[in-house]
This record gives structure tokens, C-alpha cells and sequence, in this order.
């Protein structure tokens, strides 16, 4: 059975948790404790020498890091990938532009205001920066969503699984939604999904 | 014909035109100049609304931006793939990777001082936390090459490309590669490669 090493709070992890609930594919979980740093201690190293959850277990064959690696390692060949080429490489644009441009950002600063508890003084020009850029993003988004249902080949895909695990809990870092109804009215047919689950759901 | 959207010296369009020549499939190529701001135009941004070089025109099918996202695309079904599908996610493992830990440092450290002419002076901390955490991702890269040729599936893939196009020109943003023996022998490897061409080659 494959083993996920996760940590509940995280979009990174909780991309991989939706796409195994999808497929129906059991798992054992094994939490780790990011803030706590058991991330850069020596057991957890020696599964992903670049310290960080998540990691897949993958039995016979070794360990996984990279949530995006995971995710397509679990999904190839099924109805969360598209067919056809040219939709399977929008949907790669997609993951690309959240791991860049969303999670840096948005996810970033969750983890700053929403688990360590920072505040906006302590930060200061860094949590400036991240809001610019992040807001920056979601514009880039809410126009990816125009007239599209979702975002890469007419279907739900691991695209719109990638990109919603950080948006949908924005508001926990401070950034605010309404704005951007392409969005929103996106987020909530992702959590309309077969087997969707909420993000701290293990 | 494919036309390629590019500005020379990134990486990013680097790690595209590597896959195109490997591969020996003719191309265009547009020069946009993203120091002057053309990327953030309304003519660039109709084709990329993130507002990004590299973008890939593919005849009959739109507009593809993320140099990833690209580069699988035309590698997809080529030696460049590894065919076991663990390799392959190991491949996109190391592929988001460079994107997460090895570009924003690296690779927008040497777009400050190398294009854009900064000094340190100017940059300050964001110089030294670019720096520390640019030098952590070496580290990671140097332990992956240990006791291997190329980082997935046994042979050069699009991991290899899409890692070293940013790790060899490290220096120009003033990183030393002398402590990382196991880097530079995988460079000179990818170097030797067929149809290996250096960074700023149309």
C-alpha cells in the first residue's frame, strides 16, 4: 500500500490526499510535524534529501517528493489527465504556474499568518511583496476561468486539483476572493467533485 | 511551423530550445526583450496573460507557456521520457525541483547582478537569503548525482535539461560550483550531449 508522508494543513499535501480519494487508491498516513522541524532531521532526510512533505511511499519502488511528480505518478492513464497532447501540456501550464506563481506566494504567506502566526509588523516589505505577487496571480487565474469551467481540457483534471489546494484557502493568509467570481464559482464545483474532501482531512 | 516566443539568456527558453534542437524540430524564434518590459505588453500578454517568456506557438492548436509544460510537450513519447513510469515521475520530481528551489534563486539572482546589474550593496538581504537558500538546493543536487550519470530513468532525459540550464551559469550570479564535483561532471556530460548548444544560441 502506498505510505503518504504529509503534514494536514499543507495545499502540497493535500493535492495528493484529493487525487488518492479520487481514484479510490488506499494509503497509509504518516504525519510529520513541519513546524517542529522533523522535516530537516536525519529519517526524514534520508526519504527526500530536499526536506519536505509530501512524499509518497510507493512500495517495490522507492520515495516520491514533489507533489506535482506524485500527483501525475498516480493519475497517469486516467480521467484526471487529458488525452489529448496539447491539453495534457495545458494542464502542465497550469501546475507550473501554481508552483511558481500561487503556492510561493499565496500559500506562502498562509503558512507565515495561518500556522506560525506572523504578524503583518514582523513581516513587513516581504509580506508586502507576496501580497503583490500573489494577487497578481490570482488575476491571472480569474482570467484563466473566463468562459472555461475548468482549466485544462474541458474536464476537471490535476490541474484544477493542483490549483485549487492553496486558493481556496487564500482567505487564511489574508488574501480576499471577492473580487474574483471566476474563482470562486470554480472552487465550488472543485468541491463538488466525487470524494472531495476538506484540506486538514486525513 | 513551431514559433518560439524567447529571450536569450534565460534559462528558461535555454531548457526549450536544448529539447528543440535535441530533437531536431525546426522553429522560429521571436526575440522579446524582457528587460524593457515587452512581456507585460498587451501584444505579449494576448499570447501569455502571465506575462512570460518562454511561449511556445504551436500551428493549429494556441499559445503554450511554462518552459516545463513546453518542453514535455515535445518531448513526450522520446528517449528524452523515460518509458517506466516511476522513472518518469522521478524526471518530473527533479523538474519541480529546479522550478521551486533551483530557479528563484539561482536563476533570479543572475538575472539581478548578471542582466539587470545589481550590486550587492543594492540588494542586501534578499542577495543573502537568495544565496543561502540557492547554495541548499546545490547541496540537494550534488547528493542526487552522487554514484549517477543523469537524474532519471539512467540516461539524459528532460531532466537533465531542464535542471542544467540554470545550474551551469550559477556563476554568473556569483555562485561556486568548485565544492560540487559530482554538478560539474554531470555538466560536462550534458554538454557532450548531440546537439548540445551554449545558452544564448538562436
Amino acid at each position: 500500500m502506498y505510505r503518504l508522508y504529509d503534514y494536514l494543513p499543507s495545499g502540497n499535501g493535500y493535492k495528493v490526499r484529493l487525487v488518492l480519494k479520487y481514484l479510490s487508491l488506499p494509503y497509509e498516513l504518516t504525519e510529520i510535524d513541519i513546524k517542529n522541524g522533523a522535516t530537516r532531521k536525519p529519517a526524514f532526510l534520508a526519504i527526500n534529501p530536499n526536506g519536505r512533505i509530501p512524499v509518497l511511499e510507493v512500495p517495490g519502488k522507492g520515495h516520491l517528493a514533489e507533489s506535482h511528480a506524485i500527483i501525475s505518478y498516480l493519475a497517469e492513464g486516467t480521467e484526471l489527465v487529458p488525452d489529448e497532447s496539447f491539453e495534457r501540456a495545458r494542464m502542465w501550464q497550469w501546475m507550473c504556474f501554481e508552483q511558481y506563481n500561487l503556492e510561493p506566494n499565496i500559500g506562502m504567506v498562509r503558512f507565515w499568518v495561518g500556522s506560525l502566526g506572523k504578524t503583518r509588523a514582523e513581516l513587513g516589505e516581504k509580506l508586502v511583496e507576496k501580497k503583490k505577487h500573489g494577487y497578481a496571480a490570482l488575476d491571472v487565474l480569474e482570467e484563466g476561468l473566463r468562459d472555461r469551467d475548468f482549466l485544462a481540457g474541458g474536464r476537471y483534471s490535476l490541474a484544477d486539483i493542483a490549483v485549487y489546494a492553496y486558493t481556496h484557502v487564500a482567505h487564511e493568509g489574508g488574501f480576499d476572493l471577492a473580487p474574483y467570481p471566476n474563482i470562486r464559482a470554480w472552487c465550488e464545483r472543485v468541491c463538488n467533485q466525487p470524494r472531495w474532501a476538506p484540506i486538514t482531512e486525513r
